[in-house]
């Protein structure tokens, strides 16, 4: 018998209860990287995302994503990360700022809002501002950035392995 | 002095001597996730990319990737790989099968070749039996898998994590 052989439908890992995290994006430039955020915090167990502008997800790209995350469309960040804070979540932005933190030693609270930036523009200024904590990803070479999706599922991936929840 | 300002241009993280991480792909129904699997290897400071079938980059997407990666094209995988693992290189699998370990949990040897399925089809049984180790991510929700690009990255962000360089 092989020792590994390919499992088509494997089962989730069980969350003892829903995830406390929140994605939180700024107007994208692009609705396939917003459909690809979709579907890869639907696959870490998040509910609640937070677009803003026109969002437009396209269902080949955030598959089955759509049907199990409430996408909160709002006009700008500010005000609800603000209610978010009052409410106890931690705000973290996931950018290059000074004053950001490393994620491979990144320690995140359990109960967060993830900030995405704008492609090109990053997190204005007023979003910066209403941030607790920075968090950034190191690179090591050209292009010197990652997509912005990349990146967050390199957050989203490092969050899940803080809290992986139990193995059914 | 707001506490956080945008950087545009950080400098990269420095290695002390080039990555020896290779990522060997299966034959890809896509070629944009080929594409930003060149571009996210490269910013994580991967030089050699080993793919199957006919491979065609996407420049606006594998950006500046393109320049700084070897692409090395074959037929089947099998081969390169039994070649590689009489080299000294740990020939892990990144798929869904019996004995897959938890990349929360997984260590690293520095010198690994990291196997990527196709979309549909993950890894066929020929190349399953040349992995020493196979790897698999956690999932916590619909649609119960990662897109095969967005797995790559969260792969390659543990390796990093696990090889971290030295800050410049």
């Amino acid at each position: 018998m092989p020792k590994f052989e390919h499992l088509r439908h494997k089962q989730p890992t069980r969350l003892s209860k829903p995830r406390p995290l929140i994605v939180a994006c700024a107007p994208m430039r692009s609705n396939v990287n917003l459909s690809r955020i979709v579907r890869t915090a639907a696959c870490c167990g998040v509910t609640r995302i937070i677009a803003c502008g026109k969002p437009k997800l396209d269902p080949k790209i955030a598959r089955d994503g759509v049907a199990e995350i409430t996408l909160e469309v709002r006009r700008s960040l500010p005000p609800v990360l603000a209610k978010l804070k009052s409410e106890g979540y931690a705000i973290v932005g996931l950018e290059q700022t000074t004053q950001a933190e490393n994620l491979h030693t990144f320690r995140f609270e359990e109960q967060t809002v993830l900030v995405i930036g704008n492609e090109r523009l990053g997190l204005e200024q007023a979003v910066l501002d209403t941030l607790d904590r920075v968090v950034e990803i190191p690179v090591y070479g050209m292009p010197f950035s990652y997509n912005v999706a990349t990146a967050t599922s390199m957050a989203l991936y490092e969050y899940c392995r803080q809290f992986p929840g139990s193995p059914q």
